[in-house]
């Protein structure tokens, strides 16, 4: 039986706006009373609402999406969902088959509906394309109460550069809104108060440097475990490796998956690719290149004594930029030629996609 | 002949994140090196791809348009374009005719050709919704120099809160790019570099009251005006009654469009209706219902001193709320509804749609 469903709000990791990374988790199965958490809001409540509409227009299941037209802005305006998602992993249209529409409800209120039902935010880090939607859609927390977490690096902007009655209402001042905001220690596990199953571990990873002082911009890392059937899945803001950063933060989050979830229970790892192999380290700004992502999985692999047989990695946050091919596919043909190459082992290389849900 | 071309690409006012406030607007002609300036920027770089994909596909002019569905997530998933848009406002899909892709050049590379064509924004005021898409789209001004221009109160939130290696990399810094931030005098005309025939001018408004310290929240009107023709046209960030604020803000901006162009060369105003009736005062937050945008328009024509006969009014930034009907259906009935009852004149009211442009 499955253990999680990862809803894709958002993947992009610009320079366009909008479908920026935001990925709603949940356990599948409990239709009534669904709940939900976002690690990341670059994308929120209009994509639920887009994916209630794609999958009550055309339900799907399964194998059913596998020639959805994924839109793409290079050598053809639309590419087959198969060239983006490995043949074994199961994925589908929308928010999953738990989150149809009720009688006679709007588009609008089911998405507010689904949307009053996620109860907590993991924020990898601050940048503005890990946060836009949270921002947006905060008008519309008014219903229910929701926490953001992070750690104290992304909290601290939240409050400070965010709800600071400049870029934002200050919605924290005078109670207006059942919204909080509370601070995560790294490497400290969090018991998720809405599905009490889960407990989610924040691990601070390197982001490259700031541009005026050459300060270590952090990131984090969610592994977020299931305490019943030990099942676990990594969710990844924006990293580098420890080959460029000098530090062991990537090591070090290796060593605790290793030694916190045996591999054939780590379901499925979501990390970022920004950038294809063509691209100059000195260009690469704190992100992966599959160079690098590869050789990140073989530290992995390390930690865990054996080949990544059956993991399923899904790469996010792939930068638009000029050429002929589409650069989503650009970069999963490079990962999946050089973990070839590398013998990682039977390792599921897909590309998350905007408004699919993978089934774990 | 037209004067302006405006391209919506983005109008929503939330909660939903993307498809927020940003307009594209250049003059009609001169496809090869056409120049563009944006107003706001909560949808950006995305919209442009996606506005080139919509009119290559079908390309569209005139009335050919008017049966296209529009998105809408209440009681239909779609709604005609005619029941937005006034019957006699001329409306193209897409970016225009101006605005097709070049032989062999793919949709991304000719959004970020249109993008390299739009040098200046000029920012209404610092609230997300109206700034994500400039900050998300930054790493694409490399190839090109684009100034961010608003009233020192926007300039300094960019400075301090967005590009502070915080929320975002501090672009200025280093001269990393060719970015640069400069500040607006209230009510001083200043010249568009990139389009010379037309100037610009700031107009200072009020957007509500801060939450925590109950200050003054400014948001801007930009009032640009083609010297050779003398039409104009005006684009309003939020911003609320006079009746509200208990200032005189938009009276001294009335007082200043009358006194600048007359009634017959003011193509198009383009400002926000939120809230429909059914808002109480003190859950408005700054901003206009129906009933206040009439009581403004109506001082606008005291002050031109004669009814605002052939007038456009767009309306722009309405917010999703619950219920059945669209809001922004219900907003525009309201407004034709008072309009006809206050006797303004033979003002045509059309909802702003995102993707489309009007000719003015």
């Amino acid at each position: 039986m499955a253990s999680f469903e990862v809803s894709i709000l958002g993947a992009s990791g610009g320079p366009l706006d909008g479908g920026n990374q935001g990925v709603l988790i949940s356990t599948p199965g409990n239709p009534l009373n669904k709940k939900y958490i976002c690690v990341d809001a670059g994308s929120g409540l209009r994509q639920i609402a887009s994916m209630i509409v794609s999958q009550n227009g055309n339900v799907s299941m399964g194998e059913g999406c596998r020639s959805d037209p994924i839109e793409s802005f290079y050598e053809r305006l639309e590419e087959p969902l198969h060239s983006f998602v490995d043949s074994r992993s199961e994925i589908v249209r929308g928010l999953g088959p738990d989150a149809m529409l009720e009688s006679n409800e709007t588009v609008m209120n089911g998405a507010l509906r689904i949307f009053s039902n996620m109860n907590e935010y993991y924020i990898t880090h601050p940048h503005l394309d890990h946060i836009a939607a949270l921002v947006i859609n905060s008008p519309a927390c008014l219903a229910t109460e929701k926490v953001l977490w992070g750690l104290r690096t992304t909290t601290e902007a939240l409050r400070k550069h965010v709800f600071n009655d400049i870029l934002w209402p200050n919605l924290f001042a005078q109670n207006k809104m059942s919204l909080e905001l509370h601070t995560l220690d790294d490497y400290q596990s969090h018991k998720v108060k809405s599905i009490p199953n889960w407990i989610i571990t924040p691990l601070r990873v390197s982001h490259g440097t700031t541009v005026e002082t050459q300060l270590p911009c952090l990131s984090t890392i969610y592994l977020i475990q299931d305490k019943i059937t030990n099942n676990a899945v990594a969710i990844c803001g924006d990293l580098e490796s420890d080959v460029i950063s000098r530090k062991r933060w990537l090591a070090n989050a290796w060593k605790h998956f290793s030694a916190t979830v045996p591999l054939e229970r780590l379901k499925c790892i979501l990390i970022e690719c920004s950038c294809s192999n063509a691209t100059r380290d000195e260009h690469l700004y704190g992100h992966l290149s599959p160079n690098y992502l590869i050789h990140e999985l073989k530290q992995l692999s390390r930690a865990y004594g054996k080949p990544l047989d059956g993991l399923q990695v899904i790469i996010m946050h792939v930068k638009m930029s000029v050429g002929m091919r589409d650069p989503r596919l650009v970069i999963l043909q490079e990962i999946r030629e050089l973990a070839a190459a590398q013998e990682l082992g039977d390792v599921r290389f897909s590309i998350a996609l905007q408004g699919y849900t993978f089934v774990l």
